[in-house]
């Protein structure tokens, strides 16, 4: 506490990000990165910018990154904004489009910085439970509100919405933004975009640190109708004029430019993924039908925390929330079938060890 | 205009970045890059680290560049904020120590950016007239106020201000931040750093993109004592918990730990600023004493716009603002010798052409 602060610090209650371990023995399935790549297109592409360049300011606007992101996702240049990382880009959504008189609508287990994002800007919060699947009730959302924000999948559960739902979101709340989160898109679930032609109200929102394999690169996107991005760039013009480094910008172009790539790597990923959903079932633990790069899992009788414990003693990092509903479970990153092979017989041995 | 924006983002008025042309042709002269760089060992720390570590997220507490800026300024790890360049960390400090009751004191003429960030943040500002000799003149922030921000050496201007005007400005306002923004402080200012042990009220804001040469790489950084700093995390931990890419990180650090670079670049580019400085005064220029890497001139009986418009016929890009009181003058960055030489030879020339 100081008596520098302005009034808004002393509330805020800041997102804790899952622990990047710096050394590298560990296997590291907390934090949902991809066990593959970068794509190499990218790491060239970085190579080679990697010179005189640097110093100058990079491209305000991301030209050349959102022409590759209009060529992938068959949207106009208006209708694309960037930022350092998606985290970056739904700051600037909550202040820009989602700060309204009414109450902002979130499932109640979710991404945890959202009602971070609405301490910071002072926007009034209701989160709305999941049913006891764990699913999202769209029926639940069907109230008068400030905006609506859910990640498809959602997180930490991985489960999807079909797009018929996110359709009758989008339909009750005209006058809205609904912001669909889309970070594990890639690995199962349908994407919204292609609905942006017939509703203005509807945000995608987009990150290369999944999917792409580029975590450390720092790079998300955001999709609508060009009014929602003119609100977007009014804000971030008003923040950082350039915030995206020039190696973040050719990283990114070259990969999504390489869809071969991330066809190949989601498809390992997701074929493991299933493989692990099955091994721990087998291990009598209840997993959540996924369709992100991780599981939920919890297990009838064995506390989370100290399964979570018993895991980290052999090198192996998952995550637990100590959050209110949840409180049981893990959420497991789907690395290398060998890594889910690791962790499978980790906590196979755990299991019996304690049932000694 | 959008009925779904946040009712703020109708009020504001974005900052207009200096023109980034994507050309390589023109001699730039409009964004105080430096003609210089960047320091090999960043460009070399760079390679290095372009590889499979970018698939994983970076250090959100960026601790080895934390460690490096502490061991060039002699302070502690706490006392230490990073940000994705200085515009990030000056957009969290208006956040987070800036917003208070009372209107916040900058000059009229002075970095841009600083009303834009007032409006982003509901904070009343107050612009404080330079004085007839442009200078920034002390007394006149001796009044009750939520804080002060101003740049040393000042931007466009030049001229900086002595350490013991900084301390009048730090005793006279005890329980309000001084935030001093040292963008261009290693072309021949004095650092305030050495006062934070004395102020606790004293925030010195740095960037990498000047004497550095690392524009487009993004980074910047904060030094005041701890409680400020906290403050800027809890902001910075509410909005982007990874707001420094890998690449920026291991960049950043090498280019600090190379002082000799830095005091070998900044020493040519103050010897070439004395150059400039003399010879458009020799063509009848009136220009500021100048402690940074660009000098702010005007003709007496010339009209700037038409001036900067000739140049850029002969694709040299210097700086003009349509800002009252300085809409005569231009702002010329301090280029190598020879870029120098262009560009008064280039004057010369439009100045002969137009008396014909």
């Amino acid at each position: 506490m100081s008596r520098f602060w302005s009034p808004i610090v002393h509330s805020l209650t800041p997102y804790v990000p899952g622990e990047q371990p710096q050394m590298t023995k560990q296997i590291k399935l907390n934090t949902n990165e991809s066990p593959y790549g970068p794509p190499p297109a990218a790491l060239e592409a970085i190579r080679a910018a990697t010179g005189d360049r640097l110093r100058l300011y990079s491209d305000p606007t991301a030209e050349r990154l959102r022409a590759a992101i209009a060529t992938a996702h068959g949207v106009a240049m208006d209708e694309i904004f960037v930022g350092n990382g998606s985290d970056e880009v739904l700051a600037h959504s909550f202040q820009a489009l989602l700060k309204h008189d009414e109450p902002l609508l979130t499932p109640d287990i979710t991404y945890s910085f959202y009602p971070v994002y609405c301490s910071l800007y002072g926007i009034t919060h209701e989160p709305v439970p999941l049913n006891a699947a764990m699913q999202i009730d769209v029926e639940d959302y069907l109230r008068p509100c400030g905006g609506i924000v859910l990640p498809n999948p959602n997180a930490p559960t991985g489960i999807a919405l079909g797009l018929g739902r996110i359709e009758t979101l989008l339909r009750a709340h005209p006058d809205r933004v609904v912001v669909v989160d889309e970070a594990y898109v890639d690995f199962g679930a349908d994407t919204a975009i292609p609905l942006i032609r017939h509703f203005p109200n509807l945000l995608v929102v987009r990150t290369l640190s999944k999917a792409h394999a580029l975590a450390g690169l720092r790079v998300g996107y955001a999709i609508g109708q060009a009014h929602l991005i003119e609100g977007l760039n009014r804000v971030k013009d008003s923040f950082n004029s350039y915030p995206l480094d020039l190696l973040a910008q050719v990283g990114a172009t070259a990969a999504i430019e390489d869809r071969e790539w991330l066809a190949r790597t989601t498809g390992k990923i997701i074929k493991s993924r299933n493989g692990l959903t099955s091994s721990l079932r087998g291990l009598g633990f209840e997993v959540l039908p996924s369709q992100a790069n991780f599981v939920f899992a919890r297990h009838p009788d064995r506390d989370a925390v100290r399964l979570a414990a018993a895991l980290r003693e052999r090198a192996i990092i998952v995550r637990h929330f100590r959050t209110p509903r949840i409180a049981e479970w893990l959420r497991i990153t789907v690395g290398t079938d060998e890594e889910c092979r690791m962790v499978t017989d980790a906590l196979d041995a755990i299991l019996k060890q304690n049932a000694d």
